[in-house]
């Protein structure tokens, strides 16, 4: 025993204790928040921007985005640099966002442009610059970079599925949550838990859906999960067993560094969809900051795919299939049966930011341990001035997130980042409507 | 003039601060609470514990009751230790609670008994040992002793109205405080208050009373009112003359540590009951934590009672007896003339936490000061190790708090814990309903 | 290069900071608080203050005012002393005010006169003397005087327009908002922020209002203003041209320290008001706390004066004259067009307290630079143990705040606070109701 030991013991527990603080954190200055930092997110969509300046918090920074005259969209510091009144409150003009106490003028890179109270001599502009990040518009989202060298930034990684044309992507924002954002990453690295919170789902598949219900598939339950770390993220695959030996049911989840989801097949993990075409889903996060975000989602309807009644997003009702009972007094009553819902229930259940050293883990959550590994290793890459995971600086193209809902001939299937069947390329077996598999 | 004088006294007023920081203190870890958690508390009526977990706040701890499908109720952490998921939305099974994020399931000893997201052979959930309290049903509550000793506990103190025969029970929940429930147990232990607070009933006896009414009773105000230290706390007696010199009017209002309080007679203090059976009233505090708390009522209806509209509980409207004034903008307008509102806007007002240094108190507060000298010595009892006043280990049956009611012969009359006339045994002067004294 | 100087660079530094910091300060032991309190301020409106006993936030301090049965108004601490029961629960006696819980009764003075409940030769009410602060009532507003030497405060000064008999004075209260004081004041001091926040209102002159315009006055925009500190303050003055080079437009703003504004002319500085006889506006803040206050309004309305639709207030829907667009949704939406709700949606923009460390200044903001000269030095005269700016303690009579709007001579205009144009003496040029200019 030496006084060393005991001293490392300690220094890996308060490693150990930091890593857990440093995960959830966002703001600037925070492990968390540089590390985030490195990556582009979204703003807003694109539609919403209009002719009024919007607030936005976003990873704990007070800012305001606007688009000028000119439809150019800008991010800007929330308070003028004059006397901080809010541009929320700010008038659009054909060059910028001017203030409407005094009248300062900011253009979308924060210059100063006008101070109109000024004598006409006065050159106080020009020592102002206020506080603006770079901003893109693409897909239908507002992107915008809040890294070190602004003026060069990574290139903008295009979401796959928001440039696919063929079929109709659908984006869908606002729905807000009160809690961290990591609540929300590592239940969509635990998959896990829909055999358990969406079972009942399984359970009960409604009439109409049958038709579109693989009888061949056996032992649902448990998923035989497996967890594979890709160059942009991870992804968790299960593969199922069917009816025939040679053919596998194989579905991915994927996630994409900081801040992206993606599946195949609208409701993969529980009822099958065996539709013609697959169906891509996915979204991606707004980080407010360290106890809100906001679920920016998306999908890719094909012609063929099931158009039923079925609930994708959360209810606005916030009440799941399930009947109220009169005792059922709590902030969700009669919640369950919708995943959306119970999802947003139980990781709202975890608390705003969770006390991770409480927790006692089990070998069904490597996902989630893979997660908070990739997210480690990227605090420390950036600690230590690295560019980390999924920051693509030689390639400005598509972020491809592979992801797979289907039938694949045993003898193909290799569970690895290079190897699984794209949902791009269309490898692997799909079922037509008839039922017939097809092989691609 | 030594140093030391003054240190002593700087010490005693320290001490009396320390005094007054730990009175109203219920979390773990503090003087307060961990004299609190020397008792049995309640923690809701058991006509409420169906199949849903309710969230249950009790001394600054977040925990869950449930009733397990064998009808066995438990009472856990709120938290799930496997990854944090709330309780409260748990899944009632007929061995446990089990977490609908995971399926991790827990027995009302905390013990986890199911991990399912496991492989067969783990044994994981041998390791896992979840915080669980002690529970006991009775009279229509679900108890709990959060102290030392968890697997031998004190015996539950039974209160003996709930066990009486001779008439009707009633409990009645859901009166929830925003203040520490101390303003409330000093309120009681200072009946003074009914004088001035109250006299507005006093003055405005109902005409349908004034047949029960005694009008041999002289000087109601004030009440000449003596404090008696008991087995089980303290009580309050006041002892009015007659037109008989003879014969006394005898009122008392016992508290029991450190959350019970009794009476006996409904209007006990105000206008007098001249029914031809005493009933019995009183109740104990859920305490939430230092801030809120929810009041049980009980009351013991037997024939005879008066059964008019005189209202014992909180009016559900808040407003007293008096008419509303267009300029009366107060959070709590026009509320006099009922008692159990006059007492809840005079206690709140007097802040979540009061700040005692600040009283100035007179002879008529004894009451008061009685309360804290008995609280101060369970704290310091606790702190030695000892067992605080009225927990009581040989002893598993009724706690008997005697109240009284009526007329006593004054050659009887003692005033004693030992030796007052008990609610139980029928002792002294009962009025018949024809207004005849009867000598029980 | 010496330690000294960059000592004093940094002393210069943190002492800036001090100030800014002290500035907004508002209770008891601060800097800006000690300062706020060698002045008389708004307690409510004598016409509010009946048989209730009203709780009232000031200067951080909660307080009681009540009025008791021979109808004099006092201020006291809001808990009782005996058991800190709050006495806006409290009943208005004869003599004073009772706290409803033990009836301990108070009167103006604080000087305690019951305490029913002790014995009849207690003498414990000779002990206590409950806080207390003086109060007159003078023009339809109650005020109180919170500093050092109650017994002796220095005389209430008479704001000369609740005064006036020469018209219909209109006191209007309730307009509370969230934020410091000294955004409010600031605002006043800063008359350049009417041709920007208000500009709206100047293109936009409703068709009524056009025969009173003077299409003779030139270069509204931007507003040549001038600063001019005062003995009771400060006062803005613009100096506009006019059709004749013999004759300027003026208009001036004055601040009283240091909760006291006033304008002559209710549309002065945007649409010129020509009415026979000017109209005189103004108000004062009752200061809650560092981030609460409640404006007072006050106005002068003779006959002559225009009685349109225009606005001067808020608007109790919080809606300008603009049309609401459907995405517009921040907290204010369609604010602009009406001058009282614009300043309000920029002051509260800047937020609670603003963080003027952060503030771009420029030579447009010299009248807020006065504004916070005068501040700091009446801080620092307090701190130094002398009267502040505008305390007059010999003279018990009107506070002029003098105010001008109209048309003067050229050669008789003297921008100062001794010589300008007064509104109480009718100097000046005033245009009569067919538009003819009058010489006063």
């Amino acid at each position: 025993m030496t006084p060393t030991n005991s001293a490392s013991t300690a220094s890996a527990a308060s490693g150990f204790q930091k890593l857990l603080d440093d995960l959830p954190r966002t703001g600037p200055g925070t492990r968390g928040g540089e590390m985030l930092r490195r990556y582009w997110h979204p703003v807003c969509l694109s539609e919403n921007l209009k002719d009024i300046p919007i607030a936005v918090r976003m990873l704990c920074e007070d800012l305001v985005v606007f688009r000028d005259g000119k439809a150019r969209a800008g991010l800007l510091g929330i308070r003028c640099p004059h006397r901080l009144a809010s541009l929320e409150y700010g008038q659009v003009r054909d060059d910028g966002l001017m203030c409407s106490y005094h009248g300062w003028r900011y253009d979308t890179q924060g210059h100063c442009i006008d101070t109109p109270l000024e004598p006409c001599d006065s050159t106080l502009k020009q020592n102002i610059r206020h506080l603006w990040y770079p901003v893109q518009e693409w897909g239908g989202v507002v992107w915008t970079y809040m890294g070190p060298e602004k003026d060069n930034p990574p290139p903008l990684p295009k979401i796959d599925v928001l440039a696919r044309t063929d079929g109709e992507v659908k984006l869908v924002d606002g729905d807000t949550r009160n809690y961290n954002y990591l609540n929300w990453m590592e239940n969509f690295a635990d998959m896990g838990h829909a055999t358990i919170l969406h079972g009942l789902v399984v359970r009960q598949i409604p009439r109409e859906l049958e038709p579109y219900t693989d009888q061949s598939i056996k032992n649902w339950t448990p998923l035989p999960l497996q967890h594979v770390e890709t160059d942009y993220g991870m992804k968790t695959v299960s593969v199922l067993d069917t009816g025939d030996p040679d053919v596998k049911f194989v579905n991915t989840w994927s996630l994409a560094m900081p801040i992206h989801w993606r599946f195949s097949g609208i409701r993969s993990g529980f009822p099958p969809d065996f539709t013609n075409e697959r169906q891509e889903g996915g979204g991606m996060i707004r980080i407010i900051d360290d106890t809100h975000f906001e679920l920016i989602r998306y999908s890719l309807w094909r012609k063929g795919n099931y158009r039923g009644t079925w609930f994708f997003g959360l209810p606005s009702t916030l009440q799941g299939t399930v009947e109220k009972k009169a005792h059922d007094k709590r902030r969700y009553s009669a919640w369950e049966g919708i995943p959306a819902l119970e999802d947003l229930v139980l990781q709202e259940s975890q608390g705003e930011i969770p006390d991770r050293k409480l927790e006692h883990l089990g070998t069904s959550d490597r996902g989630v341990v893979m997660l908070r590994r990739i997210w480690h290793k990227a605090m420390e890459d950036v600690a230590n001035g690295k560019d980390p995971k999924a920051v693509f600086r030689q390639v400005n193209d598509m972020l491809e997130v592979d992801t797979y809902h289907g039938h694949i001939k045993a003898s193909e299937l290799k569970i690895g980042p290079e190897n699984m069947p794209s949902s791009m390329d269309g490898r692997g077996l799909i079922r037509d409507r008839d039922g017939k598999l097809v092989f691609a």
